[in-house]
């Protein structure tokens, strides 16, 4: 792996990241552990801690079918299989010595550790990271934080000073904007298309920064993007994509921060009920051949191409294992690391050990590394389904009244665009590939997702019979739609949470006091969480509720 | 409880809890979990949680003798005690519904949850707040955090504006220095006694800064403290003195913050070997009555005597469960309980969820209030026992070549300093109550701890052959002192990093460039983590190598 464009990046540090003194304690840990040498530097001791042992019933890596040949009774094996092959792991006081120091045992877990994580902890996440993202430099490092939102907060904190702009997606995740807002770190929004952010549009609005300034702003030298299974709108930036915007922050020296909670759940492109078929070309076997043919199949981290350290990568268990874990690790160059570790220390100290050990102890010992990729590949299975099955009662439910068509136009690769529009009464519309009769007639249209856990829907609020045009309140519109909704007993989120513009946020007491981008409001639907049953019940509901709220 | 002086303390918060954004999720919570909504708002689905079922062998809450009657073979006995009545806790993926909302279950601990806590743990933890310190006005909250590091990070953030000033103890724990030092924020020490900071170096710091400022700087506004088993001096604040401080803090309007992980920790007078009894006036059965009875035995929180709900109170498990849980909580009014939960929403999320089940299925299902607080008193019996062993090793260790003598003046209260000096050669000193020779003699002195994990011995560099007084490097000494021990096979940890003073830090790699408060030097002594054995081993080689270092 080359090292020789790899830069000296402190000069991106905030002025809060160069104040952060490192532990004192550092100055002992060269001692610490040295053979014969009493530490009475001062921690509780373990054997006034009270659990024995910890364990857990944990399922096999292979609990849920991939779809392929072995898994061809799919969802009643997966369930039987579960029943079956239920395994125990168990966390011991005192782990046997000679076992070495990745060994994980409750004496250690439940003390005060290395904010990096524990030895286990650091070996897995940096094996996983060199294996399945191939980050283009060697001297790479991982560091544990509490998911996500504790790693982005801190990457934050490393970069960025008060006041200042970041450049995020043009709708992006809620919370990495309210972690970001309190120091008045702001999002500058990159328009998208359904691979996510526009080279051509970010090197404009860098380039006219440079030439025009804004608001008196530094340019911006932070990107947040979440790249695979884009929150909210699910794109999936591919490759070359990544390289174009990857050459863009070269150009304009800009550090990237890739939060990817979703790098694993990505998923075929849909295919109507009748024309998919259960059969996967990759075996659902655990197995080094299987893993790698699996992860052939993603599109890559941007740590790939990163060859001068200039990505801040996020990865979290919680898409994988469960939220609850607050587990996930943040890999990026040796000084950012040392930084971002020191800050960690200061700031929150270690990640909980209970977590660390519960989801080493299946992750690492119990599985494996390929026993976690097999993992991952089934729920990747499983959320592929959820999805096939929202767009499958989507599709029925529009059978009547509403239809559906694929808008080439807006297409692009793999990604199809359908409108929705109101069928003319007594006119069976059977070829869905049909034209629109009108494109001002569309209510709403979506991107089918091939990735992460939602569906991101676009209504067209100037076919609504109130909609006149800016500024003129259009949350109202989303607003009342989205309590339509709740009223008729389906949930979404609303897509002012996923704005980028301040003004998008209607006050909280009458959501209805500011205005939207005036001629769209959006929804966010996940096809995560409800059964089955309920997305087939919501998705008719939907329907109903959204012929009625523009008729 | 009155509430009649409760007060309106929303000039406290920091320009950043200002800006803090509650999430947007808030205004769909009212509608979570309605019967029959299907929410489609977005969590992975807990059927792809791979844990079936965690558990863990615990041991009983009376595991450890308080050495009452009960216990009367205290050390054996425990240990068989706790061989015979380890019971298993379990927590299930899916709870009975009828144990509701606050039952526990995998499927809620691994999946996103209230920031503020678990039902359960909320539950438990108000009701132990509310019996144990009985807060004086009745609507305090409660809030999870991530241990206490976690919490006062927060409660900075919350409170203290950039480059401010904050009030601390004299000496303190480096780790909260640290989370404030980033952002600027800097420690002005108050003077301390054997009961902790001295109400009348209060008042007269803020009202000198009242009428002459100090660097420009706003006068403090924020108090940290760590009232019982002060951290590193042992220092335990008692209800008169609290009540002084809290008045000061009143008439100058500060905020207090009580961070206070040893206070379960207090430990009754240490007596030489010979005059210690087993007995100990309050049973060891778990019940209300001895609850309460030992609970009386402790000296106040802050909350009893804060009737204006100025104090913000750090509780954690870290002492009594584990460190590796990373579990605390958070006690303070509602508008700075509102305030931190928004923060901690957007800046870290919710705590561990598998800490969480783990410590409450424990400590709330398992054992109950009471039987954590047998719990409690166990723990605390066995540290009593560690401090007693140091104090035994020292006395014995001293009793060729060093002698140990009380030092009256000194000594406060229930609080005994002991002065160490060099026996003249050829007399034998079996009397320690004997005067010193010379007070300049003394080599170094400490006071007994009645709380916390530490012994904080103070060295009389002065006293030292190469000592010339400031500004000559007097952490050369201190640092030449701390490397001989280590040598020698006992690691302590050194003064310095307790010291409110910058200056006081040496250079990370020679440990030797900078000075220290000139005419002494500190260690702090553990005597939480080695063993009995290896207490007496590294008071026997401190000994050794100190009168050597003198000598």
């Amino acid at each position: 792996m080359a090292k020789s464009d790899y830069m000296d990046l402190s000069h991106h540090l905030s002025d809060e990241a160069r104040n952060i003194k490192p532990s004192q304690l550092k100055g002992m840990y060269k001692y610490w552990g040295t053979p014969g040498l009493l530490n009475l530097a001062g921690v509780p001791h373990p054997s006034l801690f009270p659990y024995e042992t910890m364990s857990a019933d944990v399922l096999p890596p292979t609990a849920f079918s991939v779809g392929d040949s072995d898994g061809i009774l799919s969802w009643l094996w997966s369930i039987f299989k579960n029943k079956q092959s239920k395994t125990q792991i168990t966390i011991p006081k005192y782990a046997d010595p000679r076992d070495g120091p990745s060994a994980i045992q409750l004496s250690t877990a439940l003390q005060y550790s290395m904010v990096a994580g524990l030895p286990v902890f650091v070996d897995f996440v940096r094996n996983f990271t060199l294996q399945v993202f191939q980050p283009a430099y060697s001297d790479f490092k991982v560091l544990a934080n509490s998911g996500n939102t504790d790693g982005w907060t801190k990457a934050c904190a490393l970069l960025c000073q008060p006041g200042e702009f970041i450049l995020t997606e043009d709708w992006t995740y809620p919370g990495a904007l309210l972690s970001a807002w309190p120091s008045g770190v702001r999002p500058y929004p990159v328009p998208m298309d359904k691979l996510g952010m526009i080279p051509d549009d970010l090197e404009r609005i860098l380039a006219e920064w440079e030439e025009h300034g804004h608001e008196g702003k530094r340019r911006p030298h932070v990107m947040y993007t979440i790249p695979i299974g884009q929150n909210p709108t699910g794109a999936v930036m591919d490759t070359n994509r990544k390289q174009a915007i990857y050459d863009i922050c070269v150009k304009y020296d800009i550090i990237i921060v890739e939060d990817d909670p979703y790098y694993f759940l990505q998923y075929p492109e849909y295919k109507r009920k009748s024309e998919r078929s259960l059969r996967n070309h990759i075996s659902g076997k655990v197995g080094p051949e299987t893993s790698r043919k699996f992860l052939d199949t993603l599109a890559p981290s941007y740590l790939k191409i990163d060859h001068q350290g200039r990505v801040i990568r996020l990865d979290t268990f919680s898409k994988t294992i469960g939220p609850g874990c607050r587990l996930g690790w943040t890999t990026c160059n040796p000084l950012f690391a040392t930084t971002l570790e020191d800050y960690s220390a200061s700031k929150t100290n270690q990640t909980s050990g209970i977590s660390q050990a519960m989801v080493m102890q299946l992750v690492s010992k119990q599985w494996g590394y390929d026993g976690y990729i097999r993992w991952l590949r089934g729920i990747g299975a499983q959320y592929t389904e959820r999805r096939d099955l929202m767009l499958d009662s989507l599709f029925e439910a529009s059978t009547s009244g509403l239809g559906l068509a694929p808008n080439y136009d807006l297409s692009q690769g793999t990604v199809t665009v359908y409108d929705a529009y109101v069928k003319p009464t007594g006119i069976l519309y059977s070829n869905l590939d049909e034209k629109l009769p009108s494109r001002d007639k569309t209510l709403f249209s979506f991107a089918i997702p091939n990735s992460g856990m939602f569906l991101w829907i676009k209504f067209h609020l100037k076919n609504h019979r109130d909609w006149v045009p800016h500024p003129t309140p259009g949350s109202t519109l989303e607003v009342k739609l989205w309590t339509d909704l709740v009223k008729a007993g389906v949930m979404f989120a609303p897509g002012y949470m996923f704005s980028t513009d301040e003004e998008d946020t209607p006050s909280e007491e009458s959501f209805a006091e500011s205005h939207l981008r005036s001629e769209y409001a959006h929804m966010r639907v996940s096809f995560s969480s409800a059964t089955k049953e309920n997305i087939t019940k919501a998705m008719k509901t939907f329907v109903e509720v959204t012929l009625k709220f523009f008729r």
